[in-house]
C-alpha cells in the first residue's frame, strides 16, 4: 500500500516519504563526503549524524567558496501564524550552530504577509502578535545582535518590497503555478509573495554591494520557494542560493500527526509545566497494548512520537540515542518510564526557555531590522 | 469602416470612441443635472462644460454627502515611467480646482513600482528619478502642502504594502485576467500590482479611523484599476471609491498620436522653448494643402491637434473657442497663424511653469509621505 503525503509550504500531512521527496524536488543527499567537510567546522552534530538535516543544493559551493575566503551568510525563517511549537526550534538551533561554526551573519524572516494571505481566517492584527511572540522564542536561543537580525515582511516593507519586486518581474504565474499548484481562483498576493521570500537570499548582497553567498537551512516543505529562488537569483546577477533541508519533526499523535488545530499534538514553547507533561503522557508511542506484552515482545520506536523527540531534539548523545531504540525493541524501557523521562527534559528545557524569553523581549530592538 | 482603438491603464492607441469606452466601461455621463450641483461649487469649468471630464461613478453620492456635511477626499496619480507632458497635468489641474472649491484633502500617487513592473527594460534607478522629476510638476501647480500628499509606492511601501494585501487577498487571477487581459506569462508583479492602485482610495479612511469617501478624478484608461477597487473596497469595510474620467488629451501626431518613442508627438514641462515652438510649427492639423485651399473650403478642427490644444488646455474662454473652431471652418484663420498663436501660449505657460518647477525642489519633503 502506498503511504499518502502531502509536503508543501502550507501544508505537511501524512508519513513522509523522505526519498521520494527528494527525488520529486531534485535535492541531493548529504553523503559522507560532505559531512566529513562540514565536521571539520561544525564537530559532530546531531543534526548531521542523524540525518535530520540530510538534503543540500550547492552545500560543496558553499565550503569551497568559504575556503576561498569568501564567507557566506545564513538565512531562513518562520511563517508566524500561531505559537512556536519545539520542532520549529530545530532550524534556528542549527543555523545557530552554523553561525558559531563559521562566523557568519545570519537573517530570519518572519513572513507575516504570507500567513495573512494564506491563512482564510486570519486577521493582520494577530499575524502580527505571533511575529512579536516567534520574534521571542528566537532571540531566546542566544543569538548575537552583531551577526543575526530579524525580518519581519511587514515592518521592513519598504526594503523588502523594493527588493521583492525585482524577482516578481522575472516570474510568470505560469512559473508559480507550476511550482505551488497556484489555479486561477489564487488571491494576487499569495500569487505575488514567494518574491518577498527569495529577498533574504540576495539582501546582503544589495546592502553590501558585492556578491555575498547564501546558505539556507530549511524545512523540507520549503523548498519550492528557494527552487524559484534559484531560478531568478542569477539573472539579477546574485549567486543561487544554496540550502540544506530538514526533516519536518513528527508531532505527537498518531503517525505523527500534528496540528495547530489539535494542540495536544505538539508542544508550544509557551506550555505550562503541567501541560507539557500531560501532552508527553497521552502522546502516542510504539508500545504494546500493556506492559507485560511490552517486555515480551518490545516496542516499536520507528512509529514512536515518543522517540521521535527524544531523536530530533532531547538526547544529544547518539550511542545514547542509539541504546535507546536497542532497549525499546528488546522491551528492556516500557513507555511509561520512557515518557516519564522525556517529560522532565522537555519540562526543564521549556522552563529555562521560557525563562530567556522573557528576557528577551528587552532585545527586540537589537534584532528587528527597520526602514 | 470601423476605427480601431485601444485604452487599457497601459497603452492608448487609435482614435477613441468615447461613447462605445462608456459602455464598455459601465460608466454614466455627467448629466445636466450633475453639471449644475458641481457649478454650484466649481462655478462654470471649462473642464466640465466641454466635457473633457465627461464621465463618473457615484459623483451624486459624493455631493450627497458633502452637503450632509460629510467631506470626501480627492485622489489621483501617475506612472512615472518618463518626463510629465503636457496632457498629464489635466488631472492635477482639475483635481486643484476640485480641492480649492470643496476645500478637502487631496492624495497624489505615483505608481513608480507599476512603472517598473509593467516596462521591460526601465530599471527600478530611472523609475525613481522620473518619480522625482514628476513630482516637481504636481508640486509646481500649487497645491497646499496642508491638504495635499504625494505617494511614491515604493517610498512609502510600509504602510501601502500593509494595506495593499489586504486588497490582494480578497482578489483573484480570475478576476485580474478578465480585467486586465493578463495571461499565465504575466509576471507576479504586475498581476499584484492593482492591489498598489487601490489603496489610496481608502488610506485616508484607515489614517483617520473612520469611513471618508474618496472621489478620484482621472483619465478614462485608467478606470479598469477602479473598478477593481470598488469591488473590493466595500468588503473591506469602506465606501466604493468614487470616479470622474476624462478624456484623453490627443498628441501632436496624425490622429491625435502621442508616443514617447516619438517625442516631437507630445511637448514635455521640461521641453525649451525653441523645441516647444518646433513641435508646435510641425504638428498634424485639419488644414487644407494650401493656404489658399483652406481659405476657400475651411479646415477640419475635430482631426486637428492644434485645435485639442486649444480645447483641452490653451483656451480657458468657452466663446473664444466656439469660436476658433468656426473661424477655422470658414477658412478666416489658416494654420500657419493658429500654430503661432498657441506655440506662444505654450512657451508663456512652460516658462513660468519651469520657474515654479525649479521652486518645488525645496518642497519635496512637505508633500512626500514618508513611512
Amino acid at each position: 500500500m502506498v503511504k499518502e503525503f502531502v509536503v508543501t509550504p502550507w501544508e505537511v500531512k501524512g508519513r513522509i516519504d523522505y526519498e521520494k521527496l527528494v527525488k520529486e524536488f531534485g535535492l541531493n543527499l548529504i553523503d559522507d563526503r560532505l559531512i566529513k567537510r562540514l565536521e571539520r567546522y561544525l564537530g559532530r552534530n546531531k543534526f548531521i549524524t542523524r540525518k535530520i538535516f540530510f538534503a543540500h543544493r550547492d552545500l560543496g559551493f558553499i565550503l569551497d567558496e568559504y575556503e576561498k575566503g569568501n564567507k557566506f551568510y545564513l538565512y531562513n525563517g518562520r511563517g508566524p501564524s500561531g505559537n512556536t511549537h519545539i520542532g520549529h526550534l530545530i532550524s534556528f538551533i542549527f543555523a545557530k550552530q552554523l553561525q558559531d561554526a563559521f562566523d557568519v551573519k545570519y537573517l530570519i524572516q518572519l513572513t507575516d504577509d504570507e500567513k495573512f494571505l494564506f491563512k482564510e481566517n486570519l486577521k493582520l492584527e494577530e499575524v502580527e502578535k505571533f511575529t512579536y511572540e516567534n520574534m521571542l522564542d528566537i532571540i531566546a536561543l542566544g543569538f548575537d545582535p552583531r551577526k543575526t537580525r530579524i525580518i519581519s515582511d511587514l515592518a521592513y516593507a519598504k526594503t523588502m518590497y523594493r527588493e521583492a519586486i525585482k524577482v516578481a518581474k522575472k516570474l510568470t504565474f505560469s512559473t508559480v503555478k507550476a511550482v505551488f499548484g497556484f489555479t486561477n481562483e489564487t488571491n494576487v498576493g499569495s500569487i505575488f509573495f514567494t518574491s518577498m521570500q527569495a529577498v533574504p537570499a540576495f539582501l546582503e548582497s544589495v546592502k553590501e554591494k558585492r556578491n555575498i553567498p547564501c546558505l539556507i537551512p530549511h524545512g523540507i516543505d520549503q523548498d519550492p520557494h528557494f527552487r524559484i529562488a534559484r531560478d531568478i537569483l542569477p539573472k539579477l546577477g546574485f549567486y543561487k542560493p544554496a540550502s540544506i533541508q530538514c526533516k519536518i519533526m513528527p508531532g505527537l499523535g498518531k503517525e505523527g500527526k500534528m496540528s495547530s488545530s489539535e494542540p495536544s499534538t505538539c508542544i508550544f514553547t509557551t506550555d505550562a509545566p503541567d501541560i507539557v507533561r500531560k501532552k508527553v503522557m497521552n502522546a502516542f508511542t510504539g508500545g504494546r497494548e500493556t506492559a507485560e506484552l511490552q517486555r515480551k515482545y518490545g516496542g516499536n520506536p520507528d512509529i514512536c512520537s515518543i522517540y521521535q523527540y527524544y531523536y530530533f531534539l532531547f538526547e544529544e548523545d547518539d550511542q545514547k540515542i542509539f541504546e535507546l531504540n536497542e532497549k525499546c525493541r528488546k522491551g528492556e524501557i516500557i513507555c511509561g518510564e520512557c515518557k516519564k523521562i522525556l517529560a522532565e527534559k522537555i519540562e526543564k528545557f521549556i522552563s529555562e526557555h521560557q525563562r530567556k524569553r522573557e528576557k528577551a523581549r528587552d532585545l527586540v530592538e537589537k534584532f528587528l531590522l527597520k526602514d
